[in-house]
């Protein structure tokens, strides 16, 4: 069944309706955290929605691994380390971050940053394409 | 690699570097029509990372099929038909469009409405997770 995720939200605080909190924060990371919007609990298999919010001064993970992210800020600047570049990118800005590329996004200025970060589900027995 | 695809729009006509006409329109949409932000071009094969647009009075086709959609509203205001419900939903509410549900998309009110919508690749014989 389709689902509506509702933006229940100000500018200054992103949320949804049916969101729950991902457990995120570490000592790798500094101000962030994350919410899960969309997932398997929705009944989707295909792809996971998540939000991650990092406050000024803070970073998101150092991270390497096989799967790969889709993103999309939706509010503030991103310094986004990719291997051994920096890029910086702003709102509606989107980014592949590929498999196996390292990666890591901290806030530039004095907004918080936000953004979309779409990946696979975990495997989950659920063929592709099956629904 | 991965790829940054930064927005080059303004309020009123959203684009992306590297973006790609999609040709969409056809007898059942009205003022609707699409870019294709990220795909397999990037080296993504695991999601499609689409834009779609629809004027004021307008719609997206009618459809129904085995995929299934994850859309974010990005501006405007949109009537979704999800099967035999209708739902309002405006700027970052996320809709998750199951398979087989049938789904359209009208603009509400003055503004044109802009949508994220995000899909698995056509199957291209890469395995999911092999990247």
């Amino acid at each position: 069944v389709s689902v509506l995720h509702r933006f229940t939200g100000t500018v200054h605080t992103f949320d949804w309706e049916g969101a729950e909190a991902h457990s995120y924060q570490d000592a790798g990371t500094r101000g962030a955290s994350g919410l899960v919007i969309l997932s398997r609990k929705d009944g989707a298999h295909n792809f996971v929605f998540r939000y991650f919010r990092v406050e000024p001064g803070g970073w998101t993970r150092l991270e390497q691994h096989s799967h790969d992210h889709g993103v999309m800020i939706l509010h503030g600047r991103a310094c986004v380390r990719l291997g051994e570049r920096e890029v910086e990118a702003g709102p509606r800005d989107l980014i592949y971050i590929a498999p196996e590329e390292e990666h890591q996004l901290r806030t530039v200025g004095d907004e918080p940053l936000g953004f979309l970060c779409v990946i696979l589900p975990k495997d989950d027995g659920v063929q592709r394409g099956t629904g």
